[in-house]
C-alpha cells in the first residue's frame, strides 16, 4: 500500500509537507532516508536509528542477493526480519550496481549478464528478476529496474542520442517491472525513475510516459553521477516539480545538505545518500555552522562537541541537552579526534550517529519551517548559519 | 579513598563476596572490569557499558601518556571526563606496556628508558613518573609500577634466581611508588603488585613484604604472560588467598569465563583481559553453553541468537527478553554472520556487546551464588553448561 497525504505547499517555491503511508508505518515528508546497503546502515545500531528519528532507511537488492541471498532472506520474511528494522525500507533496483560493474557486464534488452563479484557466478538481471528479488525482500517501496545513464563514459560525455536509447530501454523494462509486480501480487508500491541524462526534453518525454503508466510514486534517477554541479541543478530545477503534485518525488543519491534544502525547494520529497555515513568514517562532520574535519590538529584540545547546537547522542550524550544549552554530557572534539588518531572503532561509531542525526534533524527543521509557513526564512537561515564555519 | 567491605565468605573454597567503595563510587566483587585501553572499550559506546552492568574499567596509563598526551588529559581533569565515564576507573602502571617493548627499551635501577612508538622521543617511566601520570589520569584505583617477570625470554624459562632479582626490583619500586603516591596528595587507593614468577617462595616473599607496606588493595602480577595453563592455575591457587582478608585482590589480565570462576574459587575479587572484547572483534563468542565461532557457515541460516539464555542487546534487542523466555527482537546468528562476512561494522559492535555482557553476567551469577551460599552448586552448574555445547 501507499498513501500520500499532501499537508502544505510553500507559497514562494515547489516546496511540500506531506505524510507519506506504507505497509511499515507513516514518513513525514520532506525526509533523508540512510543507506543501509547490506541490512545495515553502516556503524550504527537499528535502536540508535530510531533514537535519531529516521523513518525509512535503504536497502541494495543487488548486495543483499549476493550476501546473504535470497534463501536466508526468505526464511526471515524479508529484509524487515533479517536486520531488525521494523519502520519502512525501500530498496533500489540493483540496476545501479551492476552498471557499475563496467566491462563484468553486458547489458541487452533482455537484462544485464554479469558474474558475481562474489563467487564468480554468471548471472542474469532483469526486470522481472528484480522485481522477484524486491518481492522476497519485501520493502515498503520497491524501485523499477533501470538503467542508469551515465553523465559520462571514460571521458564521453553522454550524447542526446545515447541518452534518448537509455531512456526509451528505462521505459521499456518499467512496463515490465509493472507486469512483474502486479503479476507477483506484491502488496508494497512501486516506483517508476525518470531518466533522460542531461537533457531537459528527454525528461519531459520519459515524465510524461511514466505517468501515463501511473505509478504511486516516482523518482529521478541519473543524478549525482558525476556530473558538474550546475547540470544536477538545472535537471533538479526542470523534473521534480512537474512530477504529479499528488504523489510522493524522490530524488536518488543526492547529497549535500545544500543539495536537499535546494531540492526541497524543487519539489522533492524524499533523498538518500551514502554522504553522512561515508563521510563520518573518513572524519568529515557535517554541523549547523560548516562542516569539520575531526582530524585536523586544531581540535587536539578542543573541550567543545561537534556542534554545539546538536542534541545527538555524540554531542549530548544521554542527556539530550546541546553544548549551547549547557549540556557538557557530550564526546568533545578533543576525544573524537583522539578516536580517530588511534583508529578505534568508536570515532566512526559517534561520528556517523552525529552525521546521520544531523541530516535527519535538518529534514525535521525543513518539515517545522514548512508547517509554520517559514520556508523562505529558513533557508536564508540555514544559508547563513552553514557559511558561519565552524 | 577505598573501602572495602567482606560481606560473605564461601565456607567450600576461597570465595569471597564483597563491596569495594572507591572516589566515582562502589564496585561489587568479584567483579570483572572491561578493558579501555586508548579510553575507550574497544567498540562499545560508555551508555552501553553502563547498559550491561560494568561497574569499573581500566584504563593503560602508557598509551594515554602516548596518545593523546598529558596536556589533554589534564585539561579534562583526568580521564573520567575525557571518555565520559562517571563510575571508577583502574589504570595500569604502564610497566607491562615499556617491558613489552623488547628491544626498545632499557631497564634500571631508576626505571625503564624507551624510544616512543608514536614519535619516537626519547623517554623516561620510572615509579615516580608513573604515580604522576596517574595521579593526572585521577584513577579511582593506581597500580604500583612493576618489572612484569616473562615466563621465558626467546624460548630460555626464567630461573628461580632471576625471577628473585625481578621480584625484589619490583619491591623497591614499589616502595617509591608508595612514597611519590603520598608525596602527590593523591586522593585515590594505589595497589601494590605481587611478582615472583612460577615460584611459589618468591611469591610468598614478595606478598609478605608487600603486605608489610600496608597497600589498601593488592594485585597478582606476572601471570598469563605465556606460561602453561597448569602453571597459571598453581600459583592462582597459591597466592590470592594468602592476600590479606580485608583488603581487595585483583589478577591481573585473567582470564576465560573458566579462569574467573576458578578464580573467584582462589579468593581473587577483581579481574580484567582483552579476551571479551578481542575475541569478539575475531569472531569468537562466549556463551552460557560455550563458544561458538561466528564465521562458521552452519550459522548463515540459523535464527537464534548468539545465546539464547542472554538478555544482551545483541540477543534480546530493546526488549531485554531472551530468545528462551519468547523474546524475539534480538540479532540472529544469521545476521551476524552475514554481517561478518561482509566485513560490517556492527559485527563487532553487537559481538563485543554479547561478549563483555556475557563475562558481566557471569559475574553477577557468581555474586548471586556467594549471596545465596549456593557457589559450590553454582560452579558445578556452570561447569556442565559450558560442556554442553551450544
Amino acid at each position: 500500500m501507499l498513501a500520500f497525504d499532501l499537508l502544505k505547499t510553500d507559497p514562494d517555491s515547489h516546496a511540500r509537507r506531506g505524510t507519506l503511508t506504507l505497509n511499515h508505518g507513516p514518513v513525514q515528508t520532506p525526509i533523508f532516508m540512510p543507506v543501509g546497503t547490506y541490512g545495515t546502515v553502516k556503524g550504527v545500531m537499528p535502536r540508535s536509528l530510531e533514537e535519531m528519528g529516521a523513518q525509512i532507511i535503504l536497502g541494495n537488492t543487488f548486495h543483499l542477493w549476493m550476501r546473504p541471498g535470497l534463501d536466508v532472506m526468505q526464511s526471515f520474511g524479508g529484509l524487515h526480519g533479517f536486520e531488525q528494522w521494523k519502520k519502512p525500507i525501500l530498496t533500489d533496483s540493483g540496476g545501479f550496481q551492476v552498471w557499475s560493474l563496467g566491462a563484468m557486464r553486458k547489458i541487452s534488452e533482455e537484462g544485464v549478464r554479469f558474474a558475481s563479484p562474489v563467487n564468480g557466478d554468471k548471472l542474469l538481471l532483469t526486470p522481472e528478476v528484480s522485481m522477484q528479488i524486491q518481492a522476497i525482500l519485501n520493502s515498503d517501496i520497491v524501485m523499477q529496474f533501470d538503467e542508469c545513464t551515465p553523465y559520462d563514459t571514460n571521458g564521453h560525455i553522454t550524447t542526446e542520442d545515447e541518452a534518448r536509447k537509455s531512456m526509451e530501454l528505462s521505459l521499456r523494462w518499467a512496463k515490465r517491472c509493472q507486469a512483474e509486480f502486479t503479476r507477483l501480487e506484491n502488496p508494497n508500491a512501486l516506483f517508476g525513475i525518470v531518466q533522460g541524462g542531461m537533457f531537459e526534453n528527454l525528461r519531459q518525454e520519459s515524465l510524461d510516459q511514466l505517468v501515463e503508466m501511473d505509478f504511486p510514486g516516482y523518482a529521478v534517477g541519473g543524478v549525482s553521477v558525476g556530473e558538474p554541479k550546475d547540470e544536477m541543478l538545472r535537471i533538479m530545477a526542470h523534473t521534480p516539480h512537474r512530477l504529479p503534485a499528488a504523489k510522493p518525488r524522490y530524488l536518488m543519491g543526492v547529497g549535500t545538505p545544500e543539495d536537499l534544502v535546494e531540492g526541497v525547494a524543487q519539489g522533492v520529497d524524499m533523498f538518500d545518500c551514502v554522504m553522512p555515513t561515508r563521510n563520518a568514517r573518513n572524519g568529515t562532520i557535517f554541523t549547523r555552522w560548516g562542516d569539520l574535519k575531526i582530524r585536523n590538529a586544531r581540535h587536539k584540545t578542543d573541550h567543545q562537541p561537534l556542534d554545539t547546537s546538536c542534541t545527538c547522542h555524540a554531542c549530548a550524550g544521554t542527556s539530550g541537552v546541546s553544548w549551547e544549552q549547557g549540556g557538557r554530557e557530550g564526546f568533545s572534539r578533543a576525544y573524537l579526534h583522539h578516536l580517530d588518531r588511534c583508529g578505534e572503532m568508536l570515532g566512526p561509531m559517534l561520528t556517523t550517529i552525529h552525521n546521520l542525526h544531523y541530516y535527519l534533524n535538518l529534514m525535521q527543521e525543513v518539515r517545522d519551517a514548512l508547517d509554520a509557513g517559514q520556508f523562505t526564512a529558513f533557508r536564508a537561515k540555514f544559508k547563513a548559519e552553514r557559511a558561519r564555519g565552524v
